[in-house]
């Protein structure tokens, strides 16, 4: 079989690309950094949407709208917040065929507007907390842009909360972390992140504190999968957001932010792929199973429609490939590139016996089994398949980090890999020392 | 009670605007134009996109995702297109600190950019039909907005689709005509809109042929609700999106489009609201029904709860509102404003004879029933109001459309309603004269 991707040792970032194209996933859009996403790699940003949109609703968040476009004088009120982001904003200066007064913004992120909004809804401690939460698209101008991991446009979900005391707003954007993200990313992308906190210097413009889950790449590296943030009283003062206590004095509230984007899908990619595709996790997968016709024959479609629709059935999310005027190796190489957790090859010679094949994408097993066994063991094949994911992926991520004490350690560590120290070994000046040459503290 | 909304009779837009913000819905947004959709408007929204999403994909079409900035010269390939979107374009001159060396616009619909990469997409008859659907923001310059209705920001779904034939082409806007938009808008919205075509005059830019979906509204208005387009070869000659014919010539694929808005939750407040708030279709809320604990009393809150989840178990969206610290008489106009469907009572006396009461916001009955029938009688309630609203808004409809056979007659009748004519007896001529008075040809 001819090689269709870069295989990852050669050169990991074109191997990137190569799954993406050949996967079908995204293409670059006509203006430079934005993305367009396929069905294919839309319909697993779908599943991702579905599963966190469930757990943000289960710890008590609501969904809402805010506007694309912010006054740009909003991104001023908050200092630090308009310095971080200056250099990304895109800026709307035309709009109904006339000049506008004052720019607007496209949204690069919504603190200040829905600070603004937070100040108007909350009034008394009874209003309190505050928990909203967005799906939306938001711009931020990139100068090196790789599709998912870096992209001027991206799709993410923007949490921001409003609570009482800081102990309030710590604990929210503590179970943000974990039991939304973390409960995510283990158990539905089978990434096994590490969970902790950003030093000051790589914290969120305008945070007190920045919670961080960082997934280990197949390459070694890591990416930052999602982050939650304390914002102390900053965006309060910015935008009056006070409350009146039970003991009727005011009060400024203490506000949360959290968010995590398309970037997911590029750290799976990243995470699980392999040499002949995507892997992706039975949980994300918006196709669980495919039914593939090898040939048609004698009653050959026909039972590969029933066996569909049992695993359908079943509550498989399965398809059914019956294009057989399409060859058949073209069709599974295909199903490899964009990593369809199980296979099932139904043809006319196993058929008469009354076997198909059951082909598991996670290590390339193929192997006969009875028609009728099919639907187990395709379901047994989804939950082994996931756990496998997510205990390689641990594995990996054990034998790539070192256990060091020196930031001299870490620096020659990190070419291969983590490396884990403790922070007393590295301080603000071992931090320093460490960006120097290239290295990141990613997480305390 | 005191009057918290202008009455319909008095005000209609203002009755409309109260709505919104009474029943906290959305609110105007910094930027003139642009709204904030709140968590009880946007639950409704998400509802609607959950049975609109599950109709489009039962037709065929897959989701995916284009960017939000299109380049500006995109729009001038199709002459048609460009004249009627212009004045209302959003353009971005400044993005990454720096000028552009071309600008871009926000996406005011995505025709062009899917053209251009449905262009690279098909290249045999094997890829048709290329049926693509996107959820996204559009921005359309607006001078005179109103929230849901015209709002320079605006959600929506745009459909895309390419075809081997014009038969097929039609074939396809017709199905999403009637199988999503008409069934959605019968079935979810209870609003029996009248499906037809537009003259050419009202046609979409650049279309050959445009159908609609009208509602009437509570005073007596038409609101086009959502609309689905046959392009003809135009953008596929501006963009060649060609395929190979199974001859192996080359020809011109035949496209459409159809697309339906957060217009559809203005639609819906207008068809069903009264004097009292909104009145949600069941189908539609993302709140059916509300259990209320009257007030504190012997077992009161352990009851409600338990019948919350007594029917939450039955597939009730069902919330329990125990805020007993908030008055009683406060808690019901806000059920009534955010227009529930149902509401239970639960309070100490009705409790000690076994009862609660079920109040019906359709036609505001109250009634006592015993608590072990209450799961039923909501079930009922549920089924018999999302009837009544449909058959209520038809009754609405009838009475208000009068049978006439002139123009003349026509303008007459369109101060207190809709009359429907014999297109042979309206013409060009008729429609200009017709819209020399304000009234315009909705549906043919
Ligand atoms: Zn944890
Ligand atoms: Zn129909």
């Amino acid at each position: 079989m001819a090689r269709v991707l870069t295989p990852r040792a050669d050169d990991f970032p074109r191997w990137y690309q190569d799954v993406i194209a050949k996967a079908e996933l995204a293409d670059n859009g006509p203006v430079r950094g934005t993305m367009v996403i396929r069905p294919t790699g839309y319909a697993i940003w779908e599943r991702m949407v579905d599963e966190m949109d469930a757990r943000i609703k289960a710890a008590g968040s609501q969904n809402a709208y805010f506007p694309l476009f912010i006054p740009e004088s909003y991104l001023r009120r908050e200092a630090e917040h308009v310095e971080g982001f200056s250099p990304e904003l895109a800026v709307v200066t035309h709009g109904g065929g006339k000049q506008l007064s004052e720019p607007v913004v496209v949204r690069p992120t919504s603190e200040t507007v829905i600070g603004e909004f937070m100040a108007k809804w909350v009034s008394s401690y009874r209003d309190l907390p505050l928990l909203l939460n967005q799906w939306a698209n938001v711009v931020r101008w990139e100068l090196r842009p790789r599709i998912f991991l870096r992209t001027s446009e991206f799709l993410w979900q923007e949490g921001h909360t409003a609570h009482a005391t800081e102990a309030d707003a710590r604990a929210y954007a503590r179970r943000i972390l974990h039991d939304v993200y973390e409960d995510f990313m283990v158990n539905v992308l089978a990434m096994p992140v590490i969970v902790g906190r950003k030093t000051a210097r790589e914290r969120f413009a305008g945070a007190t504190n920045t919670y961080t889950l960082e997934g280990m790449m197949g390459d070694g590296k890591a990416l930052q999968m999602g982050t939650s943030h304390e914002l102390g009283t900053n965006f309060a003062k910015a935008f009056d957001i006070e409350y009146s206590s039970k003991e009727g004095g005011r009060e400024l509230c203490w506000t949360t932010s959290w968010g995590s984007s398309t970037r997911m899908l590029g750290g799976m990619i990243m995470c699980h792929g392999d040499d002949n595709g995507l892997r992706v996790p039975p949980q994300a997968a918006a196709v669980q199973a495919v039914v593939t016709v090898v040939k048609d024959g004698d009653q050959v479609i026909a039972t590969a429609t029933k066996l569909r629709d049992a695993l359908s059935d079943a509550g498989v999310r399965v398809i059914l490939d019956d294009r057989v005027d399409t060859p058949f190796g073209r069709r599974a190489v295909d199903a490899e590139l964009k990593g369809y957790p199980v296979r099932v090859e139904v043809g006319p010679r196993d058929l008469a016996t009354g076997n198909v094949t059951l082909v598991t994408r996670y290590d390339g097993v193929k192997q006969p089994l009875p028609l009728d066994q099919a639907v187990d063991a395709v379901t047994n094949a989804l939950r082994a398949t996931q756990e496998n994911l997510l205990t390689e992926a641990r594995t990996r991520r054990e034998e790539n980090t070192a256990e060091v004490s020196t930031v001299d350690e870490a620096i020659e560590a990190s070419t291969a890999g983590w490396a884990r120290l403790p922070w007393s070994a590295v301080g603000v000046e071992g931090e320093n020392k460490a960006n120097a040459q290239g290295v990141t503290v990613r997480c305390l």
